[in-house]
């Protein structure tokens, strides 16, 4: 692409930087910009560098955050026994969503792939454990995204929790809701049919 | 969705504002942005910022500019004699990066269309009148979609011209390079027809 502004350039350089977006997309965005307010765009500008030099993370759950300790975690309302273990910031978005959970997280920043070169120390492992440790724990639910890296990841911090009395959980894996028998693979469905739950539990004591 | 930090939430929705970008796709941008060095972020949003405030239009030809003359209009080395109309500095982009065309361009910035209440008046038709008058242009090429306001735009500006001495020319409308004939529409095709070109233009001396 040929342009007649090095402004313009370098703003469709700019967005092109980002994930996903291709030069002609960049260029959409930025011709949508120009025609903007200047204190819209002002505002976007601003609102970006604000948000990536002021962010902060949570010293407790190491979730995305404003202040020391994040909402979830300064929330006095929400139970402080139960702890969701997740590997990134996009997990707790997305469990938040459900309006289904109603403890604290922990968020990993990551999971156990020796092939990628990520080993326990690289995550907040110990950090959890201190946790585990200090506050009144209960139940640690893990919610790690069903793969050898996540059953790993389970597994060592099982161990480490072992002299622990709690109770440890994990998310339940088997066959989405809507999702086809037929097309689900052998693992998954092997696995729900060995984690196969009573009816009365799954329907409630309805039936 | 829920969000732990109103940082990161406002991040989102200024991104989730540019056309075709929804929630998810915010999120993930900003999610990245989060990952990159402070200072990238910042030479990001600056960037940005600075376009928006500093963009002027060229004097001349309307186009997007650093300047009071854009960098096509300010390059002695290009024909001065032959003026490309478009309608928007998109076409500019999509005409320059052919390398093809090395005369001058006159942006109308829109295209008559009275079912969208886009007159004549609106557009710089006048600005065109003047420059064909003052500089002395040998030929306008239109470079308009070919459609009925592309069409109706053409007639408008070639009765203004009507007594000025100057070639007036239209690209070639036609059926795209790697196009199939049956599936073209008739009047492209039927147009196509109208306006054969002699083998010997098209292929060259060659044959």
């Amino acid at each position: 692409m040929i342009f007649s502004s090095s402004l313009l350039e370098n703003a469709v350089a700019e967005f092109a930087k980002l994930p996903g977006i291709g030069k002609k997309t960049a260029l959409r965005l930025v011709l949508h910009l120009i025609k903007q307010p200047a204190g819209d765009v002002d505002l976007f500008s601003t609102t970006v560098s604000r948000m990536r030099n002021e962010i902060k993370f949570c010293t407790r759950c190491h979730n995305i955050s404003d202040k020391y300790l994040c909402n979830i975690c300064a929330n006095r309302m929400r139970q402080q026994h139960t702890i969701c273990v997740v590997e990134n910031f996009r997990d707790v978005i997305a469990i938040e969503s459900t309006q289904q959970f109603n403890g604290l997280y922990h968020v990993l920043g990551g999971i156990i792939s020796p092939l990628d070169g990520i080993g326990p120390e690289q995550l907040k492992i110990e950090d959890l454990v201190l946790r585990v440790n200090e506050e009144e724990i209960e139940e640690i639910i893990f919610a790690l995204n069903p793969n050898i890296q996540g059953d790993t990841t389970i597994y060592y911090i099982g161990r480490k929790l072992r002299d622990v009395k709690i109770k440890i959980t994990t998310i339940a894996r088997g066959i989405a809701f809507g999702g086809e028998l037929e097309f689900a693979d052998e693992m998954t469905l092997a696995r729900s049919i060995t984690n196969r739950i009573a009816v009365e539990h799954y329907i409630g004591n309805g039936i």
